[in-house]
């Protein structure tokens, strides 16, 4: 029987929350004044501004350490949330903690493919700070803790080649992953059907990086009604990204870079043996009409090599690992969104973790997200010091007792719930 | 082992497609000129016109009994369909020819949830024509064979008080269904979360009738991209169903009316044990700030009690049946549309019944869909001559060989995907 302590945890996904300084290093002067800025508004928000454009949410969802109580979309200001969320320094920290390897970490403020930078109208700009962005988090954010972070910067979504051309460069510096967006179509861009996007899809598979889409990414949520209670959207983010999974499947860009390989991001894994079984079937049943063709294959089986998936706490998707396929199957943390598991995922892991075997549990647990991502920590540390007790050694009394940060200013008003919805909208 | 001819088959989801003279005898004199009416157009489709509206397809997606090479949107004549899709006589064969015992039959033309009906503006004339149309579809249809047909009426939309009027007028008939939609707010009408509702609500669970939400009712279907293939709808139908279990979950229905229930129709059921896991944690990590309150009960619970759900075949549904509650999984056939496994359902399921025990056979193929819906064949036939042998037995002789209904209209050009899209949009 595996004990907490012995886990290696490695997270395909968590997120940070860009700090104020980020772009000074690496902005081109010319641009200076133009890169983003915080700004501290009169009701004590801390909100980004760029191109006139003010983002309301520095933080998303930057709820880790918190009471439960005080969820939702507050914190709004960077004193409202602890510095692991901004700070490399404290991030490890508060990794090492919870016994947490390895990160993978996306953007809160850009939104999850960065589609804020890519919507404005000066693309030299939106160019500049891509890059800029992108030097930051690979060089300055994972780059001081190269044994602790999977780097995963932004695409450029406005041009193809241009995208291209970003991968190739970042490949250089040694990354494998790429965030990108559910779907395109939905942002005002070609859709995953049209050949538009194949210089970008012929430099992931070059440069052996992973597409990383991540639930929201599309700008949609899943909001059934205005006045549907919160809840609704909680429940039904990570299956609405099976819409993507569909859309991506049954696109050209399977067929035509047979190599490419996608994630989908915080999407749970539970529902995915359904989902194969409805591939299946849809394939069975409509194909003569359809005009599909995975030649000798089954569309499950095309699902399962090009799509990587992954859990915070999942015991349906443990339950049906073997539906599923246990060498896709990845752990995440989701630090420090309102869904984390944080600072105790090793245990709340174990506790779902059923009959799965040692071997099963290390696949799930680092194993698959180092061969997927091309992420090898132990060149650079030994096995022995990356466990769950050796890290939570490392920063014995380091502080990660929850604790209130509440103000006043949203929770006691209920402005939080209202605001959860217009913010998760404008950002994610 | 129990074999096919041993089964006794209830679906909870067919459709009927509407004869053209079905309003003749139910239509108030004052508005006999102005209920829908068909018409064939210059290109041999039979299009149903009413108050200016002209629904492009009669049948939406009728093609049992054709080839695989043939599905799409045709027929969009009635000569192109199987006489059982709208003559009843014709439709108990192809029952019996399959041995299938019972059925309850959703609309075709008006909307799954009659929207057409509800959405002009001659409130007068709109409750004539759903009447109208309920008491074809009650004294006629099912009235034809009442051992054989679930009753399954449209609502009103535009009024509750005259939808619980409804709901009590054709209770007095024997009526335990009545189907509605995913999403009253997509259609413009106020959501599952006013109070605008109540009165249906509680004539519904006074009169022991089922709310049965079909897919695709809310005239939503998941189009990723306008560009997306075909297969990316197919596939994602049954999933999309999961956002109105949500938002009913969720709602202030379920609390308030603890004896409500509601039918997820044609939405399959593996999905069902990863949603009711993520109501739970939702429920666990956000309750104490959005302020959900199922006293001591757990949402899956809830869930459990008020949602039916049905498969046509689905093997990881059955897998995961304990997990689902087999009090709460029917089964259906889906005739005519392209998804069905007429003629040979017994022996699809049973390809799928996996371990299950006769008794959780026997509550999935009939005895959960008798008590949900308040339906007893039995006291009019016997069970012995209720199975799939003894119907199939009675019928012997009737056609039911898989043939060409082509007549190049569509298939070879290709418009059949074209159009299915379109129509799909236009019709549900």
């Amino acid at each position: 029987m595996i004990t907490s302590d012995e886990l290696i945890l490695i997270s395909v996904d968590d997120h940070l929350v860009e700090p104020p300084d980020m772009f000074d290093a690496h902005i081109p002067a010319k641009y200076a004044d133009r890169a983003p800025k915080v700004v501290r508004t009169e009701n004590g928000d801390d909100v980004w501004t760029f191109e006139g454009a003010v983002i309301p949410n520095v933080g998303l969802n930057a709820v880790a350490g918190r009471p439960k109580e005080e969820y939702g979309v507050e914190p709004t200001a960077f004193d409202e949330m602890r510095p692991g969320c901004y700070d490399v320094h404290e991030r490890v920290k508060d990794m090492s903690a919870a016994g947490v390897l390895g990160s993978m970490n996306f953007p809160s403020f850009p939104g999850f493919s960065g589609r804020l930078f890519s919507a404005i109208a000066d693309k030299d700009l939106a160019l500049a700070v891509i890059q800029a962005y992108n030097d930051w988090h690979v060089d300055e954010w994972c780059g001081a803790y190269p044994d602790r972070f999977i780097p995963n910067p932004l695409p450029v979504l406005w041009d193809p080649h241009l995208a291209a051309a970003e991968v190739r460069r970042l490949a250089k510096k040694g990354v494998h992953s790429v965030t990108f967006t559910e779907n395109p179509a939905s942002l005002g861009y070609p859709s995953y059907h049209q050949e538009h996007w194949d210089p970008f899809w012929k430099a992931c598979v070059d440069e052996d990086v992973v597409v990383s889409v991540h639930l929201g990414s599309s700008g949609q949520l899943a909001v059934t009604a205005p006045d549907a209670p919160v809840d609704v959207m909680i429940t039904l983010q990570p299956m609405n990204i099976c819409q993507a999974a569909a859309d991506i499947l049954w696109s050209r860009v399977i067929k035509q870079f047979p190599d490419i390989r996608f994630a989908l991001t915080e999407g749970g894994t539970g529902w995915i043996p359904y989902f194969m079984e409805r591939l299946d079937r849809t394939y069975d049943m409509h194909r003569a009409w359809t005009g599909q063709d995975f030649g000798d294959r089954l569309p499950s089986e095309v699902f399962r090599e090009h799509f990587l998936t992954c859990f915070i706490a999942d015991p349906v998707g443990v339950a049906l690992r073997d539906h599923i396929g246990i060498d896709s199957i990845c752990w995440e943390l989701d630090y420090p969104h309102s869904d984390t598991s944080w600072p105790t995922p090793a245990e709340q892991l174990l506790a779902v973790a059923g009959d799965m075997t040692k071997a099963e549990i290390d696949k799930i647990t680092h194993e698959n997200a180092m061969r997927w991502y091309s992420f090898d920590p132990f060149a650079i540390r030994s096995r022995d010091s990356s466990t769950v007790g050796a890290l939570r050694g490392e920063v014995a009394g380091h502080d990660v007792s929850i604790r209130s940060y509440d103000k006043g200013r949203y929770q006691r008003s209920g402005k939080g719930i209202e605001i959860a919805k217009v913010a998760a909208k404008a950002t994610a």
